[in-house]
């Protein structure tokens, strides 16, 4: 089969080995993947991702000597079942799923790995038991936003809300974007949201945001609501920004840590302490949670049409994470490999 | 009045004027004044302490070519009220109270300002209604220590814990043990405590703690329950230990930062990210607990006695901030101006 492939620092077309399901797992031709900001990082700092995942326990780290597949925001159609593995879904039905594969040691990811491909290749496995059908009408394209929305909704849960906080999204790319039509879905508001891009500034009001900001041009910290606790997500994740929140935030705020910073970064306790700052890290979401955000997106309590600016076929994607450092042109471009 | 000095850089006993209460304020006598490791850290980092303090809103830098006398963990008598001044506690009464003057433009420090003067002088200033009389039968030594023993009590507080967690002390200096303190008292347990110091670790046992570990032989960590919920509180507050429990911590621990780190500090944020780590920082104690500790220790609750490893006058100021660094000798040192 065909897929874009991250070999020898590079992303290239190549055809590469059949996917053969085994017991409990799911054939699946991909339909539609997101490009995320974590793969193009990935690709741009690989060998940090790898010495990072080296050092904690019980994660498998990318051979970076040996092909692989990126793709984990993905749609698909099933194909077929490994052997003694129960058909739930009938072959041709859409499905969606968490990108994780359930082995006998334990959880493995799908789409930072040697072993299983992820969507940016014709077919991939899946985990049969992860398997979610795509309700009748939601198109295929917004399905596979059921990822990237499921990272804000887990973000959300995570910070522990009471609903009284006055909420800041830091940073409007899909991550921001997701964790703001999350906070506006349980209505935590007014939700002010920051990015430099008026593009992005744009997408955050149709969103959910009530008050977008230029950080350039105004404080958006000036726009939390006083006498509230402040909710700010860090939806950036490049070093100094969590310093920037430490210096920014008002006394006692919840700072959620939902932006991916790989790097090491530098930040002053001192401003922790003295306003008694809490910060969450985040990563992913619970199996729950994902299901959840299929069916806001089923249910279209989510504007997903306006967070899709391109698709491209496996040819394309190299181009289309280039072109993905322009916050005014794109926001998710989708790899369709059957083009 | 006789007080021991911080004066460019240097501890010197000095004579400077007598205070004058002014309305809302009380005269006091100080009887006993513990030296807290913040102030050791003042002492010698007084030039770093002013410029956080200046980036940080609200707060009021010491002047450093300006006479500073610091001591903020004081039990002292009643002398005198300024004018207009409820005289809620009677001449002779033995009082505590939070070290902070309530000013028009809101609350002041005591102890590391140019304007109040902290207990290592023999007369200092209160506000009025702060004070609270220590009980009867409570020696003057131990209600001393009120203040160390509220930002333990503080700090368990802040940790938002639902009584099922595993918690681990790293550190037993005065604020480690105040914590294992009120770790006790809320009978969160098995109560894990690490510290390199011999005597700090005996100093643990005896406050409460159920495992006491040296990291130099064994992996503090390890003994954390299975199953349960991590809560680490970092007691020690130098650089490079946020990022320790960041590395040793196990998946959605919740650490409590509550040694002071007053240098940056490197941290790597994808250690937080995939564990999704809570940090809580903390500082000080809400005016409930500052009470409910001088409660606690005239109750009894708390092994007060052992933590008094010294006592000096005004003259022996200096030579104790220097013996305070050898954790074998010394714990707490109490300051009496009298002597």
């Amino acid at each position: 089969m065909k897929a874009a492939i991250y070999r020898n620092g590079d992303l290239v077309v190549d055809t590469m080995p059949e996917p053969v399901p085994q017991v409990g797992q799911a054939l699946v031709k991909t339909l539609a993947c997101g490009i995320c900001g974590s793969d193009l990082h990935a690709a741009r700092h690989a060998h940090r991702m790898v010495a990072v995942t080296k050092r904690i326990p019980g994660r498998v780290p990318m051979d970076l000597s040996r092909d692989i597949v990126f793709g984990h925001e993905f749609c698909c159609e099933v194909l077929d079942y490994g052997p003694k593995t129960e058909k739930k879904l009938k072959a041709g039905t859409r499905v969606c799923a968490m990108p994780v594969m359930l082995e006998a040691d334990g959880p493995k990811g799908v789409g930072y790995s040697n072993t299983y491909v992820g969507g940016y290749a014709e077919r991939m496995l899946l985990a049969a038991p992860m398997l979610l059908e795509v309700p009748n009408g939601l198109p295929t394209e917004h399905a596979a936003l059921t990822e990237p929305l499921a990272v804000g909704v887990h973000a959300v849960e995570k910070a522990m809300l009471q609903g009284d906080e006055t909420p800041l999204v830091v940073g409007c790319g899909p991550v921001g974007l997701a964790v703001i039509a999350a906070l506006k879905l349980k209505d935590i508001r007014p939700i002010v949201a920051a990015d430099f891009s008026p593009k992005r500034r744009e997408l955050a009001a149709r969103m959910g945001a009530d008050m977008v900001i230029d950080p350039a041009a105004e404080d958006p910290y000036a726009r939390l609501a006083p006498g509230k606790r402040a909710a700010i997500f860090e939806c950036v994740g490049v070093p100094g920004l969590i310093q920037q929140t430490f210096e920014k935030a008002p006394r006692d705020a919840r700072i959620v840590v939902v932006g991916v910073c790989m790097e090491p970064d530098a930040i002053e306790p001192m401003f922790g302490i003295v306003k008694e700052l809490s910060v969450q890290f985040v990563l992913g979401y619970m199996p729950e949670e994902f299901a959840r955000s299929l069916r806001l997106l089923a249910d279209g309590a989510v504007d997903a049409p306006s967070l899709i600016t391109g698709k491209v076929g496996l040819d394309g994607v190299k181009a289309a994470f280039e072109e993905l450092g322009n916050p005014e042109r794109h926001t998710k471009i989708l790899v369709e490999p059957w083009r």
